[in-house]
This record gives structure tokens, C-alpha cells and sequence, in this order.
């Protein structure tokens, strides 16, 4: 067989066999029609999960308390809710966190320890738990509920976000399936990025938290916004093996094809987010290549992805390529100035570190896309890496200026 | 004699004894009425020289040639353009900082070695030297050629910048004279802050530098517009005894006065780079108290003035405290949560890591104000830092959007 991976875009947390879903409306958000705050994502049998998380040192108990349930690698699935982020609230924040996983565990007939938690929103605020005690059991959990608790997860983004890949390992097929939310510390209050992925292989514990550390590392921390982070980061991963087969391990030769499956699922919900930052109206890719080490590329592409001022020119579609030297040498890494090329849209417009009489209006035109490539040549090197940010719009700054009160 | 430090608002690089200065129009920005582009700063006599400079990777060759030239820690004076950052132009960038130096050495009648060289405005574009050549014979240095100066090197600066202290140590009144220009990447490329200081007090050469070091940690190094960092970021600080009296040195009693004056003249210029930063409408002051060590308190601090979320809220008049703990966490510093308390201008907002209810419209009204204060108090040691930053406007992203070409 093939290793080709197949995306779907209409595909959720669902797609993959062996887990239910659902959302409903419990009264955290202002309501509307359509509006979900409270989902649950639960796994038919007993999965392998892992974790990343914020390593902003406030955090939202909700993420302590997940933390702890995940150590052992072994999870039913998670509750999530938008609206608030259960942050900053006392010992009253790990107490709510407890109680709505043990709610949403005994909706979901799994045991308490197995049901993770989430929650993104307005920081320093309560949940409302009378309201959610009252809600839990609205939640209908299903195989189609993939696309409901993409919603219920939603604070500001425009729209909800999931997708699946699948690929095959002999004669068995087997899907990722995803469902997140905007980066962007979010309007009225900051909020958070939330992903939450799940999988019908049969992968191994260690080699699941691997896996997505390194996926994780090629997409969300390739990504940028606003360069805030929130006290509420969280990616999921679950594994149930319901799709049946052998078991995925480092050792494994699926191992190759499930990592690549991950990474582009990864990838894809990554620059979703930043497609959806607030305010957006056009995203663009930094690739830093021939860089002294993987590292020092990662570092150069992140530095170049969160700059105010490079975002800014990518907004005036101005292909100001000062401002990516200046977050390039801010950024500390290896560098000489002589050696650096620099590629907008694949025309080389600055060689040897000094500008290419290039026809402006031609590199201007290219920005007008919806994704500008911006590549930087160190030529001292073999490291490459490649980050993601969005364009800084007068209306982030509308957004985020707003009254929370 | 008391150590009272007089602060005057007209003084410039000039009320210093000892000092001439001028500015003319030279062709590198776009003509109007009273712009200058050129500028040359003279001591009379040999003076003591110290300097701090940026840290960017890539530097424009203005700054290197300054640095190696000023190694020796005595000098004459200083040139500086604006209209053009002399950087990213390979080697004739080195050519011509030398040439320019060489051509305002000439002109002054001090020894080439001896006049340093600051450049700021658009990268990647070459210093016009014919032009130059041209105007230097027309820069007049007078003893009141300080407000000249200061309007030599503006850039988007809406106003020149230029400031004095004074202080008295037995019978002797000592000046320290400032100039400065704006902090901001600047429209239509990325700029820079440059600051020159003259003192006609007599400072030994390793105290000097040290105490401009010292200075600058808590000025300029404690604001933020918008988190990048310029190629030609420069301030130097003259020594020239023309006030008589005796040397200073770190043992000497005036030695606290020396840098409590030089504090002040510092963090002067450095908030008014701040307030006027690109679109900004207010600053604001953040100060990290109760930390477990200085360093701590600085980086929380730092990081608090450096958030884009919490600018956007200070151009919301929005006391949304959680983007304070989300900037805090993400510092890294060491913290505890249920010790920090948070005040707005003193109200009392959030103890023991925990909202106060307060009464918001009082606390919003107070925030419409020309410099807001953040006070964090973490409660677990004696670090105390201050930083400074301005808010996020619709105007910042409008600037720095327009195209350069």
C-alpha cells in the first residue's frame, strides 16, 4: 500500500472510529443563534492520551488539573468550555475544574480520573457551575458530534475549526481527526489556543507524547499573533486503536506515515488559527534555511513571524525587507550579514545581504495573496525551519482596545 | 550645598559648558520647513566619551565605527544623519561612516579619530555622500546650536527632544545636556533611538561608563513601543570638566549626585520617546515590586510594557487585570500566585491573586489620563523595576503598514 495521506476539510475530532461527541449552549457566552460554550469529546474505550501545555507560570487550573489526570497516559476524553477560562480565581479554580470534569465523567458513564478538562475565556471570573450542572446533560454525544464541539470551543473566531487526515498501514485505514480555537489573545479578555486530536490507531504511550511534542514543535510553536500567551495553552491527542491493526511504536515502519499524518494536521489547525487572528486579513510564511542549526533557524523564523513591524508591512503589502534583517539580528542567532539571500514570493530580492534593484511593483502585487512567503538564506548552514504569523490590522488593535467591563 | 538636581526643559546638548552644535538641511529627508537632516555635536576641549549601543545582530556600520573609535573612551564629538540608517549596504556602508566622520572632523576643526558617527532613517539605501559633502560646511556650531541638533536627527519624531539638568556640588554647577530621538520602528522603514548626552562636570573615564550603563538599565532599557529593536540604537554621553571643579569618580562624594542627575535627564528622554512613540495617545508605567530579586522585577516589568494586549487595553482606558497575570506568567519570573496584589493608580484591584470588586467606572475614568500606573506587587522578596511603554492605536498599524517604496 501507499503512504499517501489523505485531508479531509470537513472531517472532526469524530472522523477517527470509536469516539463521541457533543455541545450545547449552557450560558457562558452571550448567546446567539448557533452559540455552543460546553463540549464533550469522549473516547468509546479506554485511549492512550497526550499533552502540551502553557508554560506561562499562571495557569488556569483547569490545565493543572488535566495535567495530573493525563500523567499516566491513559484517558476517556475531556470536557471543554468557551466563555470563561477558569483562571485567577482562587482555590475556587481547581475546585470548579474537579467538579465540571466529575459532571461531564458521569454524563459520559467514563470514570472521573479519565475525563480531562478545558477552558477558554474571560480570565478572573468564575464558571458558572449551577449553569453548567444544569447543562451537562443537554449534551448529546454522538459520532456526528465532531462538528458541535468545534463550535462549543469557539471564543472570538469567526468560524469553527476542524479537519481530518487518513492515512494507510496495510490493509487498515486509520484517520486523525481535529478540532480547535483561535489563538490571539482574544477579545474582551485574553483566551487561548485549544486543540484537541484523536485517533483510531493503536499508538504507543511514549510514542504518542513524542510524536505530538514534535508536531506541536513544527506548527503551534511555529505560530504567532500577538506574541502574548495565554495561562490556558492545551493540545490533546488520544488514542484508541479502534480502527484495530498493530500497534504504532517509535520502531515501528508506520511510525514515519503516522508523524507526517500528525505534523499536517498540526500544521493545517496551526495556520487556521493564525488565518482567524484577530483582525487578519492575511497570513504569511517565514522560512529560514541554510541557518548554523535547526535551532537557530526555528529561533530566526519565530523572531521574523512575531515582529510587529513585519507584520505591519505584510498588512501594506510592503515588501520591506529591513524590518526582516532587524528581527533576524534581534533574534541573537548565527548569522553573516554578507551571506544573507532573501526571497519574497521566490523573487530574490536581496543577495549578499544588499538589495537587488528588484521591480517593486511586481513584489508588491505578489504580497496581495493570501499567504506571502517571505525565505531568508543565512548560506552558513543546513538548518531550516519555518514559522507562521498573521498581518497587524488597525481592527486587532479596535478589538483589543475594547472595554472588558 | 544641597545635591538638588534643577531639571530644565529648554536645555539641550549645549547648556553644558563647552559644547557647540548645529544642524543643516542636507538633502536626505524630504524638504520642509525647518527639517534638518545633518547635525554635528563638538566639545571645545578633549572630553571623556561613554557609550551603549545596539545589541541587533545586524549593526549599521555607523554604530561599529563609532564603537571602535569611541574604544578608547575619549573623543570630540559626534555626526549624526537622519533620513538614512547607513545599514544593509555591504561594504560602502564602512566607506562612508568613515568618510562622513572624517568630513565633520574636518569641518570642525578635531581630529578625524575623534568624531564619531550616528545614522538614522531608511535601511538598505545608501548615504548620499555627495550631498553631504556638500552640506557639511554649512553646519554652524554655536554654543546654542543644541536645539539645532535635536532637530538634526528627528526622524517621525513630531517634536525635537532636548532637555538639561543641572546640580551643584561645593561651588561648582554641573549640567548634563541631553538629545535624543524617537524610540519606534519608524514609517517608513525601521529607525532607531539615538541619545547624546554632554556633561561639563569632569568624570573619570571607568566611571562614566559605568554610570551611563547604569542609567541607561533604567531608562532605556525599561521602555517598549512596539518590542523590536533598531540596528543603530546608540546613546553616548561627553565628559569635558569646562565647569572646573574636581574630578569625579566612583569614590567621590558627588559621585550619587552625578548619577542620580544622570538618571534623571535619561529616563526624561527615554519617556519621551515612549510618549512619543508611533500613534500613541498615552504611556504607561509599570512597576514590579516585592519581587524575589531586581532581575525578576525588571523582566516582569519588561515583559508587562512590551504586551500588545496590554498596550490595546491602555488605549481602551480597560483595567483588564488578567492581560497583567497573562504577561507576568509568561515572563518566566518567579511568582506565586495567591501573593500578588495589583493596583491601577493606586486602587487596589486584585489581592491575594484575586479580583477585588471594584468600582470599574471609577477606575476607567482614571485611566484616561497622559501616563497610566501599573503597580504589581508579588509579595515574595525586595526586587523593585520600573518600565515604561505607550498604548496600541489604530494610528501605529497605519503608520507602519504604508509601503517604503
Amino acid at each position: 500500500m501507499g503512504e499517501q495521506i489523505e485531508f479531509n476539510s470537513e472531517g472532526t475530532v469524530t472522523s477517527a472510529k470509536g469516539y463521541l461527541a457533543g455541545g450545547t449552549f449552557a450560558g457562558l457566552k452571550t448567546p446567539g443563534e448557533g452559540v455552543l460554550d460546553l463540549g464533550i469529546l469522549v473516547s468509546e474505550s479506554p485511549a492512550s492520551v497526550a499533552g502540551t501545555y502553557s508554560t506561562n507560570k499562571i495557569l488556569s487550573p483547569s490545565v493543572t488539573v488535566t495535567k495530573e489526570k493525563a500523567a499516566g497516559a491513559t484517558a476517556r476524553g475531556v470536557v471543554a468550555n468557551s466563555g470563561c477560562a477558569n483562571c485567577a480565581v482562587g482555590p475556587q479554580g481547581f475546585s470548579d475544574a474537579k467538579d465540571l470534569s466529575a459532571l461531564a465523567a458521569g454524563h459520559a458513564e467514563v470514570d472521573e480520573d479519565s475525563m480531562l478538562v478545558s477552558s477558554t475565556g474571560m480570565i478572573g471570573v468564575e464558571l458558572p457551575m449551577a449553569l453548567i450542572r444544569k447543562a451537562i446533560p443537554n449534551v448529546e454525544l454522538t459520532s456526528e458530534g465532531g462538528e458541535a464541539f468545534a463550535r462549543s470551543i469557539m471564543t472570538t473566531d469567526s468560524r469553527a475549526k476542524h479537519a481530518s487526515v487518513s492515512f494507510q498501514v496495510d490493509a487498515a485505514t486509520y484517520t486523525i481527526g481535529g478540532a480547535a480555537k483561535g489563538v490571539g489573545m482574544i477579545h474582551p479578555n485574553m483566551a487561548t489556543m485549544l486543540c484537541f486530536l484523536t485517533t483510531d490507531a493503536d499508538v504507543e504511550a511514549g510514542f504518542l507524547q513524542n510524536a505530538l511534542s514534535a508536531a506541536v514543535d513544527l506548527s503551534f510553536n511555529m505560530i504567532d499573533v500577538d506574541g502574548d500567551q495565554s495561562t490556558n495553552d492545551t493540545v490533546l491527542l488520544f488514542s484508541n486503536g479502534a480502527a484495530g491493526g498493530a500497534q504504532i511504536t517509535a520502531d515501528s515502519e508506520s511510525a514515519g506515515v503516522f508523524q507526517e499524518a500528525l505534523n499536517q494536521i498540526a500544521i493545517h489547525h496551526a495556520k487556521e488559527l493564525v488565518r482567524d487572528g484577530e483582525g487578519a486579513e492575511r497570513i504569511f510564511a517565514v522560512t529560514v534555511e541554510r541557518a548554523a542549526s535547526s535551532a537557530d533557524a526555528r529561533a530566526g523564523a519565530r523572531e521574523i513571524a512575531s515582529s510587529n513591524l513585519v507584520k505591519a508591512m505584510v498588512h501594506g503589502k510592503d515588501p520591506n525587507w529591513g524590518r526582516l534583517m532587524m528581527a533576524l539580528g534581534k533574534s541573537g542567532i548565527e548569522l553573516n550579514e554578507p551571506n544573507i539571500d532573501i526571497f519574497v514570493n521566490d523573487i530574490h530580492i536581496v543577495h549578499e545581504g544588499i538589495a537587488i534593484p528588484y521591480y517593486a511593483d511586481a513584489v508588491i502585487a505578489g504580497m496581495n495573496v493570501a499567504e506571502v512567503q517571505f525565505r531568508i538564506a543565512l548560506n552558513i548552514g543546513t538548518g531550516v525551519a519555518t514559522a507562521w504569523g498573521c498581518d497587524l490590522t488597525e481592527d486587532y488593535v479596535t478589538f483589543n482596545s475594547a472595554y472588558s467591563t
